[in-house]
C-alpha cells in the first residue's frame, strides 16, 4: 500500500510518501509545500491545495494519513492551520482517497511504541525504519513521514482512525 | 456591485447575495448550504466547496464578504469551523473573487452603526435595509446578509478589510 502522510500547516506543509509491503518500508518521496507571506492567505490556501493535488495525482496513494490538530494557545494560529487543513482534506476527498487522522500522541505510539516518546526519538525511528541517511528537515517533513509510518502500523485498528 | 456574504460553518453555511447600487440594496438570493452528520467530515467539506462554487458561478459576485472567526471556547468546534472556512476561501480564490473579512463587531458597526448592537437589532436592520417581509431564518442566513451589507457600507475603508 502507498501512504501519503501530511503534517498540516500553511507556511510549511510537510509530506511523505511511503510504500508499506510485507512489513517493509520503501520511501517514495518526501518534502514540503511552502507558501511565502508575500501572498494573501487565500492565495496561500490555493497554492497548498494545487500543489497537494499535483502530488496526489503523481503518487496515487491508497491512504492519506494526516495529523490531528491539537488545541493551540494561540487561537489565531489554530484557526489558520485549521483553514489550511480544511483544503488539505478537500484535496484528498476530491481525489477519492481514504483519509485517516492521528493525534501527536498516537503518532508517537505508532512509530516508537509509546506515547511519551521524545520528538528526537520519533525522528530517529523514522530515519531507521525508512533507511535514510539523515533525519529529513525541516521537522514538518519528518512529522509527515512519521504519521505515514503510524498509519502503516495501525493494522487491524485502522478503522479506529478513519476520519469521521 | 454584487456582494456574496458568507457566514462560515460546516453544518450550516449561511449565504446572502445582494446588489448595492447608488446606496440602494437589491436582494438577489439567500439561503444556507447544509451538510448532515451522516457524511464524514471531508465529505461535508466537499459538499460545502462544491455547492459554494456552484453559487459563485451562478451569481458571479464582485466581492465575497465573510465573517472572521473569533476564538471559541470549544477548540474542536473552532478547528472544524476553521477547516470549513478554509474551503470557503478556496472556492472564492479559485473563482478569482476578491475576499473581504469582518469581525462580528465590525458587522454590527457596519450594519447598525454601533458595535454593541444586539443580534436582534442587526437582524431587524437587515430586514429593513433589504426590504424583506421577515427576518430570514436560520440566523446564519441573516448573518450572511449582514456581512454583505457591512461590506457595502465599508466604502472608502474597504481596503482595510481585504483578506491578507
Amino acid at each position: 500500500m502507498i501512504i501519503f502522510g501530511i503534517d498540516p500547516g500553511i507556511a510549511i506543509v510537510g509530506y511523505g510518501v511511503i510504500e508499506y509491503k510485507g512489513n517493509k518500508f520503501n520511501v517514495i518521496d518526501y518534502g514540503a509545500i511552502t507558501t511565502e507571506p508575500i501572498y494573501t492567505f487565500p492565495e496561500r490556501l490555493k497554492i497548498v491545495y494545487d500543489e497537494l493535488c499535483t502530488l496526489l495525482d503523481k503518487y496515487k496513494p491508497d491512504f492519506v494519513a494526516i495529523e490531528e490538530l491539537f488545541f493551540n494557545k494561540n487561537a489565531k494560529t489554530a484557526i489558520n492551520v485549521g483553514q489550511a487543513r480544511g483544503v488539505q482534506l478537500l484535496a484528498a476527498i476530491n481525489r477519492g482517497i481514504e483519509i485517516y487522522e492521528y493525534t501527536p500522541l498516537q503518532v508517537k505510539q505508532g512509530v516508537v511504541g509509546y506515547g511519551k516518546a521524545e520528538k528526537k526519538q520519533v525522528q530517529e525511528m523514522v530515519k531507521v525504519l525508512l533507511n535514510l541517511k539523515k533525519v529529513p528537515k525541516p521537522d514538518d517533513v519528518a512529522d509527515a513521514l512519521a504519521v505515514a509510518i503510524c498509519h502503516a502500523h495501525s493494522g487491524n485498528f485502522r478503522d479506529m482512525f478513519k476520519v469521521k
